[in-house]
């Protein structure tokens, strides 16, 4: 189990969203962040980094979302659900434009690996989001 | 002027948007995300920390997502304007939902002058989503 | 294997640091950074937050920390290696710091496993130093 | 004057730091942060983009350890001071570091003025450093 999840298993007010469909998001989330900070990296040593400027530009966008969704999502204190569920939607937009574009370049194994890591996030939004209650 | 905006300024490909809006939204953005962070570590020492959870709780959800709002907000290059509206969207919600908390708190300065600074740039960030080409 | 180390694993110009040493630091790194920003939220829901306000406090900066230490340590695209040791090293004095604090408030489930985590990045981050070239 | 020194200054419990070398570097932090996102963003849209992949290297480090530092620093609860020297001491390399490779690319306006905002940085970081307590 990931050391995140130990913790959050004893917090005194656990969020009101399926736990397993919370837990499987934030690893996804958490993963794709990381994935979209080592592609803008391994983009930028290319040698047509000239043809790869969205990518990168895509990658680094993504990275910033997953990482702040993943933090507001992984606080369970008080939540405000409309500022999260708006936070998990962006991310979700995020991952389907970065893993679009990292698609285009699947030559290279680096955006290939980090198409699939959005696309899994994508997809861990959009199931996640179906879970959370009506808007306020 | 702000460093960023010296360096913006000289931007090869400058984004779509009236720099004016753009500026002082994105002023608004960096001066609400560190008040947020400072207020919240001033809650976390006052004699009334259990009645201040809450508003920690947001303001340190405000904090991060200001602080992504605006890196990528600042990019330029070849932009996803719908998951830029998006994660602009959500920090006018964000700063709404910490302000209102905040302002709840004005007998503490801290509190006080943060929620100034949320109110603001929510207002900033609702100028600038007007401002925003329609949905893709 | 993790998502990040999948579009690692194709970087044109990888670091130079032993890989086995480098990817399991990156790991700890990584769900150290989750583990304290679940760590302050679960400590911020408990009754006694007046007397957990230090450890939320280094909760917050050695998220920050780690947050920012993976980011740097990920990417491998001609690296100042000097600028890479400090940032590490600053994560190592960060997880002691926070991990002892945690360990001092180990009835608290998500504190126990919090200190382990820190403790393992502490770890991997003393094992990842002595693999560092002299400083230039 | 700024926001979070409105928000810093009813803090109930103020860091041991001169207050005015204090708020003065970490003004220098946030923009120094925010003009290396801005920075490595313009490289990224030059048509030399190949010659400066070093420089926006640099800059997403000294931009992620900008953001960490002001983060870390910006609270004054019962701080480690260790912890804050280190992470300080890291950014002021950093922004040597960046500032150095920028001031190779003054023909681009952008990198001249990051590499101003990173050179006044770094000199701030300097003079809050000799105002911190003896190493513990």
């Amino acid at each position: 189990m990931q050391d995140f999840a130990k913790v959050a298993q004893s917090h005194p007010n656990k969020i009101n969203l399926d736990e397993s469909l919370y837990t499987s998001a934030l690893k996804a989330i958490e993963e794709c962040g990381a994935a979209c900070t080592s592609c803008a990296d391994a983009c930028l040593s290319e040698s047509n980094v000239q043809q790869l400027t969205k990518c990168i530009r895509l990658n680094l966008d993504c990275a910033d979302i997953c990482d702040a969704t993943s933090r507001v999502l992984m606080r369970q204190t008080q939540p405000d659900m409309d500022v999260l569920r708006n936070q998990v939607e962006t991310c979700m937009l995020a991952c389907r434009s970065c893993g679009g574009e990292c698609a285009r370049h699947s030559h290279h194994e680096h955006c290939k690996a980090c198409a699939a890591s959005c696309q899994n996030c994508e997809s861990e939004c959009e199931d996640l989001l179906k879970a959370f209650p009506a808007k306020a």
